[in-house]
């Protein structure tokens, strides 16, 4: 055997692996997680762990321990005992190559209306080369692509020479505290693993295999609007909360076309066509189709560049809401609660060697460099990037409509990461005959 | 004693009977009715009535019986066993006078957040002259007034010299389905009672001492509006149905303005400054601040004029709807559900004798002629004068902020309308010494 697999044998045993990762990743699709109780893929996920040799610990999600960190946002659900799962690749002794951490997410987002989806959210299907589901993409399969590497060179005979680490997280979706947590239990010794173990993160988000060069920051308020209700009779004396709500999201909207204007872009997103998004996710408001309601609350999304403090931004966006507000009744109330991710951009170092080590890889199995992409998106790369000095990027598989119905991740897709990612192994860590 | 009460006696008899009255309504607003969940005032009614000795009997709704009359509505709750409650004072034997049927709802609307009432919806309290709590107004306080009516005839010796009848419905709130199962078992023997037996019908509800002139039709519409969810760094590939909502609504307002055009007033509301509402009632759409929604529902309220046919709006209205969500995009699927008031408009006849011994009435106690009100909202008084020929209108006590925080009746309205209601059996049945 040689002392290292080529690109070639690593594409043919990916893609001789496509049974195993199409198993693997049904089951993990199969195993719900919303945010908030990720339980049944932590489940799953630890049994496959365990299966595969792996030392794996769990790191309790206790955000009394964190939420002192800049990086801690407010939570949306309770800790509930949950836990994140960090298994680790140990290299065979006397072997001592470079390592690496994969860093994903359990936690899925709401499904939809699930009559909307061709086979139900959690009914893992495959059809024309991908493979459907909440969560297939975003980011399921990035996670098997990772522990699909591994296997990949444990079937072809080899074992990492460093350590491989894979931490799966909970809350990446509505606060990125499941990562910040492990993170922390590696500074201060509350894990088995340190942080020292490591000498470069991948997040193996479904970005198309690019290479994520920034992303934007990310903040969530919820927007509680108190009018005065009243019988629809005498509408004109109520104060609608749902129409001055709308009132208020227009006006945000003028703010996010002037933060998208070219001359107030990062320099990261110049060649971004809509890189700040602010997003009306939710609403909610009134009782009773003929009472004038009295209360609205709006779920927003408020993307902006790396380098901008997000209490600033909140700060700024809560002041233009108060001042709308104010214009249009100063008899209305307005409560702002900032719930959920308080996530600062940031633009990546992919001059790194680990980085170019990732890129070169991709590039011997693809033929190609990969792609650079400045992301709209948050992603949990923040944490490392903004308080380790570790060398990160996201690198992922290609999905469709993720957060949408009928998400889905391209099974060639997934051969290339894989490939790609078994490369990066033997680039960066090396290699050992197991 | 005099054949017959006086005003002045009658006046001051509906000021000793205060205590009787706030008692009665205070445990009747301390019984919670809201649409669908009456049981707790029907059955404080049936003891109160039972008390009385009236001859009381339960009319139960049965949807199926009635959904074939053109004044039904789909409904917005399960039938459930519920009931309205048709109690009668019979003449003493040997006397014939005119009879009357006092109509009112049990049912009361959703409170909205109960930390903004001073003492909470369902804790009933007197300041000032006023007794607070949900239903107080609208119309638990017009219920106590007919009913103390009576009591007040009877405590000052006399018994009324015809039938006099108290109907206690449910659902007025949302379709009106509760009187209408009443009016139907009245006109097929499905109740003691027979329509028949009733000359003329009060409604009293808290229209400030006024008769009604006229009244709006209100039809509710529920539009779900599905669009294309996605992650919001892909905002502009989603379709935020949230944002369709808002567009949809502004452009029914501009449907709402032409309508309230002077020349476009029917000539009952020719007077009246903004006769038509269409009314926002609820909302709700996404699950998520940082996905692109899939669904938005929005509840409404539409007014209309008395002659226009509630389906030809409610399609009128609809297209409107369809034809802005496809020119907002094509791909946005609108689909419309009317459950609750289908409720023509209707205008009374308050030259009919009866109302017009009503008018006398009032002036006798108030000392002036009640003012007409043509009404921007809907009442059950409609089922009376669209489907029978009994004359009716509407006429209650002062109450304000109805459907609103800290909803009260006005106790001194509640004594003259009680003293008039009094009057108005005097004058209408007569009375005979008991």
């Amino acid at each position: 055997m040689a002392a290292t697999p080529t690109p070639d044998q690593l594409r043919d045993a990916a893609q001789a692996l496509t049974p195993w990762m199409i198993d693997t990743l049904s089951a993990f699709v199969a195993a719900p997680s919303p945010s908030g109780a990720e339980q049944p893929a932590a489940d799953f996920l630890e049994g496959l762990m365990q299966d595969m040799g792996l030392d794996c610990e769990r790191i309790v999600l206790d955000s009394r321990q964190i939420e002192g960190l800049a990086l801690f946002s407010c939570p949306c659900d309770p800790d509930g005992g949950r836990h994140n799962l960090l298994a680790r690749h140990l290299p065979p002794a006397g072997t001592k190559g470079r390592s690496v951490l994969f860093n994903g997410h359990l936690d899925v987002v709401p499904t939809g209306p699930e009559s909307l989806w061709t086979a139900g959210p959690y009914v893992p299907r495959v059809e024309d080369g991908w493979l459907y589901g909440r969560g297939a993409g975003d980011m399921k399969g990035g996670i098997v692509c990772a522990l699909a590497a591994l296997q990949l060179l444990r079937t072809l005979g080899f074992a990492p020479a460093g350590t491989v680490g894979f931490n799966a997280v909970l809350d990446e979706e509505n606060t990125g505290n499941g990562t910040l947590a492990t993170l922390h239990a590696l500074q201060t010794a509350r894990a088995k693993a340190k942080l020292t173990d490591f000498d470069a993160v991948i997040i193996p988000e479904p970005f198309g295999e690019t290479l994520m060069s920034a992303q934007v920051g990310v903040s969530w308020l919820f927007v509680t609007l108190t009018g005065r209700p009243a019988h629809v009779a005498y509408m004109g004396q109520g104060l609608n909360p749902i129409e001055a709500a709308m009132a208020i999201m227009a006006d945000l909207k003028e703010l996010e076309a002037e933060w998208n204007l070219p001359e107030n872009r990062h320099p990261a997103f110049s060649d971004v066509a809509h890189p700040v998004n602010f997003n009306l996710g939710r609403i909610e408001g009134g009782e009773w189709n003929s009472s004038v309601p009295c209360t609205c609350t709006l779920g927003l999304r408020i993307g902006y560049y790396p380098g901008m403090d997000p209490a600033d931004v909140e700060a700024q966006v809560g002041a233009r809401i108060r001042a709308k507000a104010r214009a249009l009744n100063p008899a209305l109330v307005v409560e702002i609660d900032a719930r959920g991710h308080r996530s600062p951009g940031c633009v990546y170092d992919l001059e790194a060697p680990a980085m170019r080590t990732l890129a070169t890889a991709h590039a011997k199995i693809t033929g190609q460099p990969p792609a650079r992409l400045a992301c709209t998106a948050t992603t949990d790369g923040r944490h490392f990037r903004l308080a380790t000095d570790l060398p990160v990027t996201n690198y992922g598989p290609t999905a469709r409509n993720i957060h949408g119905i009928d998400e889905a991740v391209s099974l060639e897709s997934m051969q290339r990461v894989t490939a790609a990612m078994a490369q990066f192994i033997v680039d960066w860590c090396g290699v050992v005959a197991a």
